[in-house]
């Protein structure tokens, strides 16, 4: 019986702060828990391949739809957002959310996941200090969620200063003291595309991936 | 245990309420739940591919098997309704109704899923204010459904002003005070062609996608 | 809890009737339920393709390997009804079976969907207010199945006037009283090919499908 | 509730009788049931393809890799028996054993199994009256299997004259009474090619499948 | 009832005895069960096709990744043992365990797995009345298993008079009375690359398989 | 019954001892088990192939999500550590951890796994007498984990002399009496490339894989 590993077991976590990041597409999402809201980070990663889809971090089935409604409106919209549409099929895509052994579920990360998606095909720079959360439909809408309260606390324990929310849940914000959160900037959307606006900054990060293709695709992306 | 994120969890929604679109692909549906009907939307996004179809937003098997039937109905008859076939082998097809955390079943949206897939494809308009439920088969027959008291009910709650209904659930309609439903406008049908006469406006949406196909497939599509 | 939409639920169905059909590939089944027989019909449309095979109407894994038996068949016998063996390369084939929420299974089947394909391939009329149950086997043999009675009174109430059955199942109709059925024509078979010879018409269906290959694939089909 | 569809159901079969059979493909094989021995037909059809292997007739796990080892075994000594090569990657092979409805499982079937594929391959008649029962190992060994006494009682029932067992068998035969069996011929068997070498006659089948390749594998194969 | 076939059943085999044996890529590996040791046999043969790898012989997910390590072992080191790199990718390697209907798992059939592939690749002997017992790494270390005392005593029962086990097992034969086993030689070994240089002989088997590859993967071979 | 095979079984394991190691791509790890810490083997191996990736070892999901993370870290991170890439493309990668038969699961095993990847891609030598544990994520950053003291045992027991933490888990490492872990060195880390520059030394194992390619992929990789 001593060889029963479990290698998984007693990990404890810190309650997670935020941290300022170099990188492209990482981005800070709020999550609700039962003893109360936490941050959590997703990151995409691009590598050299043939157009597949990676998702890991113990999500579930309604968080990995999320991300493929995620990636399809930004397929959709590539040309709006200056995305090379060659990367959707010379690349592979990897989203990642720690911590790896935690399950995940739920559509509250929809539009983390299309930020930092985005900014991994763009290569730009996600504001600093910047949380959000917020459910995502494949039309660009972005819906209301749940949770707001706990999650806006673990927002300001972790050092977050704006934070982008459905128009809709507003109406949960109005119902915290204005005193507590008067140090935090709230951004209220109806689309995505509002989001993008806010979270991607016009400068790339500092080394930024240079995406490269095969020749002889360079014709058809002429058409 | 604070680290179990359960990023769904609370999100609790208002009634949906009809909101007029200019988006391609995007139709309402009527369905029935437990506590009364709801309005639903079904969404189509067409992006460049190779012929795949993504249904997302916790979809059951019957509701899968609905799209899948609206797809194929469609697929045999592209030329009725001047829908490139290139279409098909060009781009993915991603199908999905939110809330995306919600489960959803049956075969009631299958009116709804043709008439979201064929905007798509063809970017013309869907009529304004106007809902319908109906189940599809191969044939392009449209079969009654139930809980049509329910969903009528919730229809008029969202703003709903013309809805399609198969032929057969008529009687469903000759049961409900007739003042009641008088400013609405009921489309009995038979075929799923009915439907999408009704549904689909001649003029296209604003910003229409503009399909493109590798150069060589012209030839194929002239055989 | 409102939020919880089943769109599945309260369907109710009248009896189904036989309706006359212009369609190629739908063919009249006959099936047993606990409170009696009753028609069902197999639809089978061809979508240009890559010889995909798509099933559809929550059928089970007995009906499944049935319409799979059903395509081999004719697929090895293909010159035996002047079927353009590229078909199955370059299209693919849908079977549904409505209504679509309600699971069937059992091997019954097997003669209609036979039908049903072969209709679908040859673009051929099938015959008029014509009914049909029995398994095949790969090698064509028709065998016989249960719930012949019920069945027949189905098939009766629905309008049907001829029924193809195994010869092995002449016993069961011998015990049903003959001034019940004497409106109703029977057709007792041993091999796939006479229920073929009996179902479909030499005439096609109003608008045949032209069948489209790529140019190089005709080559090959002369080897 | 009227339109739950069981096709399923109440479907009741004699006791299967030997029929003598012009197909090619079709072999007779023994099995043991809680009721007695029973034969069963074990069918193998080919049709133009890619090379892929399709199961039917609700085979278990043991089974279906009883299937997969006869295949092999043939695959690897196709020139033994004057296989053309070229069949396995330019047709699909489908093994179907009726009756559809009745679950089946495990390893006595694989010398059934390996004439049915080598009768079909090669076109050649299967011997009249004859039935089998063995399971296979790779390199082409025939184990001794159970339920011999049933199954001698079901072979003469149903009106068989030859029966192949493994050599370890022999000593199940020496238990029943001699009389009972004097009008059966046994063959008692080692390795599998014994079994073709009795099973298959030299005499092709009487309209034998014309194998058609596409011209260019005509070159890899003189490799 | 008579119609529910059990094919599987009351199959009884007698304790199984080491028979030599001609054919590449036979191995006899060692088994522990809850009444006594037994031998088992690995079996490999390939077959012309794309580098396909089949497990039959209801292997469990143990069983089946030790066959996947010793697979991987052998493509990284095929230059070591003369294997020519070109079968990997044009034929298919199908590994079973008879009997078929016994489940088997475990990782103690590392080496013969190993063996056994590499006898089907080089076509090697096997040496005669050898037996082997040991989990394999990735790296080609060999690691110890239990049940030793148990599989000794199968192996003398079944003929066997030489066998291989890892070095770390050694203390499990010394505890075993000397003159119980003075007729068995031992060989311990800490890499499978000492396995296979004691188990396969130098002659290749009466009938070795000759490897044809299509002309062009020379030149790739050559790189 | 006596041929109910177990293969698995009563194998005992001894304590695992560190043993220096000649061979690429093998790195040592810590884990936790309920009876105290115990070290393992990551072991990756390189096979020509198609860029195919196998896990074995009955790793659990996360464990599996972690070799995943860590394959597209290096992917990504390939030019930095002089990783050719069309490896990727025309190798397979497998990566076990023995024992095989032992289920494993957990993120902690992150920087090993991609210290064992690292040096199968690069060939270079790993540091003697080294183990680490830590969770990765997409990004590089390594997280802490759980059990450090269980497993700081195990490693000096198995006579490890330098160990590679997370930053975070130092605070588990000052828990422990200085004089017992005086004979250990400890690195703490917060990034994965951190991990890398300390456990691969410049040198190449003894006997490296020389890659080799098509001719036609050298032009892809001057891109
Ligand atoms: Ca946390
Ligand atoms: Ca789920
Ligand atoms: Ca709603
Ligand atoms: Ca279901
Ligand atoms: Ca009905
Ligand atoms: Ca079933
Ligand atoms: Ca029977
Ligand atoms: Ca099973
Ligand atoms: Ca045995
Ligand atoms: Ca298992
Ligand atoms: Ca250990
Ligand atoms: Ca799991």
């Amino acid at each position: 019986p001593e060889d029963i590993l479990k290698l998984l077991g007693s990990e404890i976590f810190d309650k997670d702060l935020y941290e300022s990041n170099e990188t492209a597409g990482v981005v800070t999402g709020l999550a609700w828990t039962p003893v109360g809201g936490d941050i959590l980070f997703i990151e995409t990663l691009l590598t050299k391949g043939k157009g597949g889809l990676t998702l890991s971090g113990q999500l579930g089935d309604v968080m990995k739809e999320s991300a493929m409604a995620a990636l399809s409106y930004l397929r959709a919209h590539s040309d709006d957002y200056g995305i090379d549409y060659r990367i959707f099929d010379n690349y592979n895509i990897h989203i990642h959310v720690p911590a790896g052994a935690v399950p995940k579920d739920g559509p509250s990360a929809g539009v983390t996941m299309t930020t930092s998606i985005a900014s991994a095909l763009t290569q730009r720079q996600v504001k600093n200090k910047l949380a959000m959360t917020g459910e995502i439909t494949l039309r660009g809408k972005v819906l209301p969620v749940g949770g707001i309260k706990e999650k806006i606390l673990a927002a300001k324990r972790a050092g977050i200063r704006e934070i982008i929310l459905c128009n809709k849940n507003k109406k949960d914000i109005d119902e915290i003291t204005p005193s507590y959160i008067s140090d935090l900037k709230f951004h209220y959307v109806d689309m995505v595309d509002e989001v993008l606006e806010i979270a991607l900054l016009k400068e790339k990060v500092r080394k930024p991936v240079k995406f490269v293709f095969p020749e002889d695709t360079k014709e058809v992306a002429l058409n």
